[in-house]
Order: C-alpha cells, then sequence, then structure tokens
C-alpha cells in the first residue's frame, strides 16, 4: 500500500504548508469526516473532534463498529472542510468557493492513560467554560466511551485555502458585470431551553457565552 | 467486494428513511465529501454539489487526478453532514449535536449529453438566478470540465438525524442545571465587491437575493 500523496493535485497555488493555518481551521470548527475502508469499500463517518495539541481526537461510544476499526488501526483521511464564502465572478467557469479545506492521513489509536483529560477538553472546546459548571462523569459512562487520537506530523496532511477574488479574464471584466465575494458566516443563535428545565434555572454562563458567537473562525 | 451496509450501526433511532428528507439535507448545503480508495488507502476529496432529481452531482477540471478516479467508475462514499446546534444536556456524557447526515453509496458516471445544463443548474444552485445574468460558457471552458453524477438509489443511501432535546437521567434533571439546545445558523453576509468592479456597477440581482438568507436550510 501506497502512502497517499500529500501534494495538492488540482489548484497547486492555494497548497499551504503552515501548521498555523491548519491549527487555525482545525480549530474552527467541531465536524470532521472520516474516511476508511470497511470489506474493500470506502466509508465515511462524519464526527465532532478536536485538536489537542499535535492530535486530532475524536470519541464515541464502545459499541461503535466503525469507532472499533479505526481504534484497531484502519487506515484513515480525516477530512476537515469549512466554506467561508461564494467567489461570484463573471462567469459561471470561474465562480467558485472561497474554502479551507485540510485532509490528513494515518491511523487512530486508542486513549487509555489521559481519558478524563481528553473528554474534558473535548467538552471544553465545543462549550468552552462547560466542564466547570458539570459534575464529573461517572465510571459507567468513561467505560461506554472510547477516545481515539490521530496525530498530527511534519508530513502527514495536505491543506488548501481558497481565499481571493474572481479572476476573470479582461473581456469578461470590460463587459461591466458585478464581481466580488459573498461571506459564509456560521453563528450560534439563541438558547432554546429543554423541556424538562424549570423557567427559573438562569442560562449557564458558558451558553451565555456561546450565544451569538462565530462558529466559523477561531475562538 | 460486500457492499455496505446503509444499517445505521449506532443510535439507530435516529436512522431516518424518508427520501424527502434525505432531499432537504442535500438541498440545503452545497458541500460534500468524497471518500475513495487511492492506491490502496482511504482518500476524501470535498467538494461542492448539488442534488439534480435522482442524482448527486459534482464538477471539476478534466486535469483533476480523483475526479478520473471517480469518472473511471471508482467506488464512493459521498458524506454530507450540516450541524444544526449544540445539544447542552446536564453531563458531558449526554451533551452531543443536532445534525443532519447522509452517506451514499455508489459510483459516479462521467454527464456527455447534457453538460450544458447540469452546469447551469450547479451554477443557479449556488447562486439562484445567476446563469441568466452570465454569458453563456464557451466551448473552451466546457472542454476544461468534467460533470460527474451519481445515482440516488432506493438503498444506496443511510440518513441520520439528530434533533431531540438533552435526554438527561432524572438524578441530573433533579440537580437544578441548565439544560437546552444552541442553534447553529449559516447564513450569506454583506457582498465584498472585486477590487477590479467598479463602483458604479450595480451589485447583481441574484447576489442581493442571497444576502442575509439562511444557508443551512433548504432555499
Amino acid at each position: 500500500m501506497l502512502k497517499p500523496s500529500i501534494a495538492v493535485s488540482r489548484l497547486a497555488e492555494k497548497q499551504r504548508t503552515s501548521r498555523r493555518q491548519l491549527d487555525d481551521l482545525l480549530d474552527s470548527t467541531p465536524l470532521a469526516t472520516v474516511a476508511l475502508v470497511r470489506d474493500g469499500h470506502p466509508v465515511a463517518l462524519p464526527i465532532g473532534f478536536v485538536r489537542i495539541d499535535d492530535e486530532v481526537v475524536i470519541h464515541g461510544s464502545t459499541g461503535s463498529p466503525w469507532l472499533s476499526a479505526l481504534a484497531g488501526g484502519a487506515p484513515a483521511a480525516v477530512s476537515v472542510t469549512i466554506l467561508d464564502g461564494v467567489v461570484v465572478a463573471r462567469s459561471g467557469f470561474e465562480s467558485s468557493f472561497h474554502y479551507r479545506s485540510a485532509v490528513l492521513f494515518g491511523t487512530f489509536e486508542t486513549v487509555t492513560d489521559d481519558k478524563v483529560r481528553y473528554l474534558e477538553i473535548l467538552t471544553d472546546t465545543f462549550i468552552p467554560g462547560r466542564v466547570a459548571e458539570l459534575r464529573a462523569s461517572t465510571r459507567k459512562e468513561l467505560a461506554a466511551t472510547v477516545v481515539l487520537r490521530f496525530p498530527i506530523g511534519p508530513d502527514n496532511w495536505s491543506l488548501k485555502i481558497s481565499d481571493g477574488w474572481p479572476e476573470d479574464p479582461e473581456s469578461d471584466v470590460a463587459a461591466g458585470g458585478w464581481a466580488g465575494v459573498v461571506p459564509i458566516t456560521t453563528s450560534y443563535g439563541t438558547p432554546m431551553r429543554a423541556p424538562d428545565c424549570d423557567e427559573s434555572i438562569p442560562v449557564a454562563a458558558s451558553v451565555r457565552a456561546l450565544t451569538g458567537s462565530v462558529a466559523n473562525r477561531r475562538r
């Protein structure tokens, strides 16, 4: 089995090699899509993740067959993409998107030694400040949860960023049509109280802090 | 090679079999992640897509090696996921996300007979009304573009939707912490004019219509 190339094959000028820019993307969304091979066929597993230092970390039920396959060392590709805007050019051909996209290649391994810390970072990344408001996890909950980590190495990832203006040929510019970029913003809205949560209970501070914040840029 | 199971293995109660709900998801985001196998290794290709009737349609450069592999019939999994909210429970264990996620299994084929129409639908889905504002594609542009379609069949897809309230055990509810859901909304912002677009040129009607609209719900 060959190692996948990390060279961007199309629009190579959009490839980035900056680890800081990779981290910025990985810290700007909780959603990854993990590709793996099952019974010879490609499958895809969308899953929440966080970056912890030089690792991509996911978690889930010990009963998940796909997580079990990953824990067993199945080769994986972790894909993280954010759409940042619509590039409106003067032709369909030149129109496109602003995006940041990373694909990381490697294998996961199970976190055994430091599981509580990893889970707390997961929770506190998805909802900053939430761990301090919650009871500790029970032994039963910890036993039902698998945490997997995936190394971010010096050469196992590919990052592509599209953030420029439309590049229309002169003849299209001269024709006088409008061109530009429409930004796409993802944000957290107004919290909705659960039916079993009494009206007298104030909205948690972590949730108040999340409300209105932008989700597709690094917090 | 076995056919991938479309049965949801974890949280099976979240599986949906409604084609209408599948279409609603596919019509609510332009972003898919395509998993395929290259040199024995899983890889992932994020790409813009549209649904046209019973097909998932992508396009790109004829020079793209991964699109060429897909055009050649490489087995693929198409993953489309939208995060709709953060489920804030009274424990880390019960906290999660509202999401809609589909994975479709099959192979792409090249569109040859009806390429102009497919490309116009792509443009008019990403920016509704844009085609009428643009010149026609040139022969050169069409020759440089490959359009691929992927069938949505009766049994080649799996849909999972999480849209409920936190399900905390009674003891956690009684402890009195806040619980609920924080919605996640993706929207199109204020258009930014390209540097080569004269200030006297009005913003295109299609772009004005896009501005402020929600991107993670069906238009």
